[in-house]
This record gives structure tokens, C-alpha cells and sequence, in this order.
């Protein structure tokens, strides 16, 4: 069994899909000893008895009921398409007293679904959050207890969410290491269309284009651009098909800067490719300096 | 001075430009004690001292042409635009005997200027190379001996190019840990808007296109993509000017799958997007693979 000392601040949690993101949870929790134990809820005994041998659960088990039956607090981690099902169930399942929560990178439908299914009574225990951050690597072997260290949680609760369920999810990320933001589902995916969607978009786009030929010369640069490029299809499938409206546009917005730059170099008009490139400098730059874990690149110029 | 084993296989080696990559060359032939000794040239004092104080070169020199005088190889690692009247010049300054390369990343106008500005007999001495190596950091304090480790150095000598000197440099890079290749001038810069100048745009147009208000939820996926974009615009204008038409293919290109995904998202085509993606990931595994130097992410599920 897990932590041990007095006085835990919840009880058990219960973590559904124990990858990167819910096995990092699972560590932190038990490193800091704040629940009394933590449930891994999962399809592959395998991976689960992995899980629990590098202690990011207690136990574990392969029926979702159990973690309604057992826990104060679900994590749900799964991939985005099966959350608001998996949500929908463990919100009506007996005692119905546990907080729900789910570490997807959309939040519209799955709002959406869970909202729309449910009596308001069930469905305001669900506390919708996506803590904004992950790694190339999947797999619970990856996880970290320090993953969500001055990392944003961002929640979206809507108007009928629980004000207590709030309070435990807030604090729960905030004993994370996480800081909390909150914005309306809407406003989210608008956002991470923007700040994810299309770039993985556009780094798979520089994947394909590549001719075969030019492999051989690829570098550092083109790795780094491309590194997302390399997630899984099954995971974001449904996350761009899900808020395809706001990727759409920021697609489109892309493709306007390319076609500014375009002009600029039929035009050979140096002084304005030289502005169009040093605002992207300086916002890279500031971007770079507001981040807390990011590295500082001060003068960049890689050739 | 530098280095005192017996037999160096170089007598002076002159670096103009001490920065990250000519204060890597300089380092590494230190530490090997492949030259008698390194020369840097450049314009400012304070910046040649540190280089020196460093351990980059063994002395330096304001002028020019000291390095025509005194170094059997010259090694231009200047910005681009510099390039071709440095190497005119040094390759025109008596005795007449260095063996010039440099480091620029595009090769075209720069091959062509050099040939096309002296007699044959001058030109021939002129070996032109790519490192395809570099970082986002820039100035010699970033400089490292490893730099070059593993990497690819690309040559574009031509016809007229003096079969020795290619032997010299071929034989400077592979001593610096470089793997050596050699193609066309026009082949390199073709490959290169693919591998490097497209992804350069790419990357700053998605820095310009952020909405101010999406910036607080920018994370490591989003910094990864846009790393180089934080590039020195005086160092990349020159560079995308000059290689323009190889890079407005290459931009249409990567605008033609960012086309063909909208097409597959506004048809909401669930298997399309698949598909799409999991070509992308697959080219996109198979890089890093054949990259000694990258991390390789085996499942990669970036959030």
C-alpha cells in the first residue's frame, strides 16, 4: 500500500488511463503523500502492474465502476473520444459522490456531452481541465512526478458546475505543482487551436512535403519544427476533428503569413522580409522569456 | 599559442568570424592540435579577446587580409551576405596559396559570385561547404569542439574547383567529426529550402499569426515548433532572399497539405485524417531514426 503518513488531503483518488499524464498525477500524489491511496483504473493488466511497480499507484483495477464505488476524486486520462462516456457512466454510478475531472486537450464536446447527457444534479460534479503539458514520449515509463511543476491547468466549468467540485479540482492541480486558470470550453479550444492544433497541423504538413530526396540533409531544425509530427493518430484524429471550425481558421491565418512572405520574395523587398521576420523574433523572444521552463534563447541564430 | 604537439596536420588555420560555429571549428582544432595554430579575424576586439580567452584561436587579427598571408586554410564563417567579396578578396591577396572555404547556408549566388568574379586560377582555390550544424544560441561563448560530431557537412565545389583543396577540406570536416557530402551548388540549395528555409518560414509565420490573447497558453509543443523562428532576421533575410524560388515551391508545397487536411477536416473524414496523419508520423519516426544525434521518441503522444 502507498503513502502513509497523517492526515492525507483526500482520500483515495481513483485514475483512469494510467499513460504519461495520469501516471505523472499518480506520482505526485503518492511522492507528497495527498491522498490516502490511489486507484489505477485500466484495460491492460500488464501495464497497470508497470504502473504499480513504479509507484504511481497502490492498486489497481480493470472495472471502471470501481472508481466511482471507491474514490473522492477521478482522474479520467483517457484519449479525448472516450472521456464524456467514460464520464457520463462513473457521474451515475452509486454513491454518485465523487468529483470527476479529465486531462483532455478539448473541451468543447466533451462539455457538451457530459452536460447534455445528465440531470444537472449528476452532471455538476465534473470538473472539465486540461493541464497543458506532455512530452513526445508516452507511456506511464515516461511519467514524472514533476510534469505539471509550473505548468498551466487550464478548467472549464460552466455555469452549472458544482463550486465545491471547483475548489477540489483547483486545489487539487495546485498541489500539483500546476498553476490554475479558468476560461469557458469555447474559449479553450479556440486557444489551443491556435497554440497546438495548428502547429501540429503544420509540422505534419513540413513532414509530408519533404521530398525523399532531401532527407539525408535533414538537421536540427527541421527535427525540432517537425518533433510533434511524430503523435500518435489515434490520439489527435479526434482532437482536430473535434474543434476543426478553430483549426480551420488558424490554418488560414498561417497560410496568410506564408503568403506575405511569398509576395516579399517575388517583390525581393528585403527591408520588408527583414520587419516580417524580426516580429516573429520578437515575439518568439517574449514568448520564450514568459515561459518558466522554457530554456532562454537570447540571440538565436540557427543557420 | 596554441597547441605544441609534434606534426599538426595544418600549419595556421585562419577563422573569420569567431562565432558559434567558427569558434566551434576553432576549438576543435585546438583540442586536436590539428593546426600550429588558429588565427581569428574579426572586427571586434572585445569578442576576438573572448574568443582567444576561450580556448577558440591561438591569436587574432583586425585585417582582413592577415588571414591571406599567414594561413594555408581560410575558414569564412560569416554571415551570408559577406561571404562572396571576403572570399574575392582573400583568394586574390598574395602568396595566392590558401585553400578558402566557409560555412554559409546557401552556396548558389555565393559560388556563383566567387567564380564569376576572378579568373580561374583564383577561383579555384575556393571550396564552398555547409556545416549542418548550429544552435539557437549564437556567439563563440555558445561554441563547442563537439558541434560538428556526427553532422553532416555538405560541399558544393564545381568544375573549375582545384581537386586538391576539395581533398583539404573534405579532410578539415571529417577531423572535426563531420561526415562529408558532396553535391551541386543548385542541388544544395533546392534540398536546403526543404529541410531548412521552409521550416524557418513556416515556423515564424506561426509566431505572427498568434493571437495576443492565445499567448498565456503556449506551451513546450508550441515553443518546440516555432524555436527557430527566434533566428536573427540579419542573418535570415539575406538567406531566404537568395534562395527565393527554391523556398516559394517549398512554402507551396507544405500550403498544399495544409490545403488537403481542411479539405479532409470540412468533409469531417475521420479515416482521411488518419490516414494523413500517420504518413506524417511515419516519415517523421523514420527521420529521427537515421539522425545519430536526435533523441528518439519511439510513441510519441505530445498533448
Amino acid at each position: 500500500m502507498g503513502s502513509s503518513t497523517t492526515n492525507p488531503r483526500w482520500g483515495c483518488v481513483a485514475i483512469v488511463g494510467v499513460g504519461l499524464i495520469g501516471g505523472s498525477i499518480g506520482l505526485a500524489l503518492r511522492r507528497a503523500a495527498l491522498a490516502r491511496e490511489v486507484l489505477g483504473i485500466g484495460r491492460d493488466p500488464d501495464r497497470l502492474q508497470l504502473a504499480q511497480r513504479l509507484g504511481a499507484i497502490d492498486r489497481w483495477s480493470l472495472e471502471l465502476v470501481d472508481a466511482a464505488h471507491q474514490a473522492e476524486i477521478i482522474v479520467l486520462s483517457t484519449p479525448v473520444q472516450l472521456i464524456a462516456a467514460q464520464a457520463v457512466e462513473l457521474l451515475q454510478a452509486p454513491p454518485r459522490r465523487a468529483v470527476v475531472t479529465d486531462c483532455g486537450s478539448i473541451k468543447g464536446v466533451i462539455v457538451e456531452d457530459v452536460y447534455g447527457s445528465l440531470p444537472r444534479s449528476d452532471a455538476k460534479r465534473f470538473v472539465p481541465a486540461h493541464p497543458l503539458a506532455g512530452s513526445e514520449r508516452s507511456g506511464v515509463e515516461h511519467a514524472r512526478a514533476e510534469l505539471f511543476q509550473d505548468r498551466l491547468c487550464v478548467l472549464t466549468p460552466v455555469e452549472a458546475t458544482d463550486r465545491a467540485a471547483i475548489q477540489t479540482i483547483e486545489s487539487l492541480w495546485r498541489s500539483l505543482g500546476a498553476k490554475v486558470q479558468s476560461m469557458s470550453p469555447v474559449a479553450h479550444d479556440e486557444f489551443l487551436a491556435w497554440t497546438s492544433h495548428a502547429p501540429h497541423a503544420v509540422a505534419a504538413a513540413l513532414v509530408r512535403s519533404l521530398p525523399e530526396t532531401a532527407k539525408p540533409l535533414v538537421a536540427t531544425g527541421f527535427l525540432d519544427t517537425t518533433r510533434i509530427a511524430a503523435s500518435s493518430e489515434e490520439l489527435w484524429t479526434p482532437i482536430l476533428l473535434s474543434n476543426r471550425d478553430a483549426l480551420r481558421r488558424a490554418i488560414d491565418a498561417v497560410m496568410g503569413e506564408l503568403n506575405v512572405l511569398k509576395e516579399l520574395l517575388t517583390a525581393e523587398d528585403a527591408p520588408g522580409i527583414r520587419r516580417w521576420w524580426q516580429q516573429a523574433r520578437h515575439r518568439r523572444q517574449q514568448l520564450a522569456e514568459s515561459d518558466p521552463t522554457a530554456q532562454s534563447p537570447t540571440d538565436a541564430s540557427e543557420r
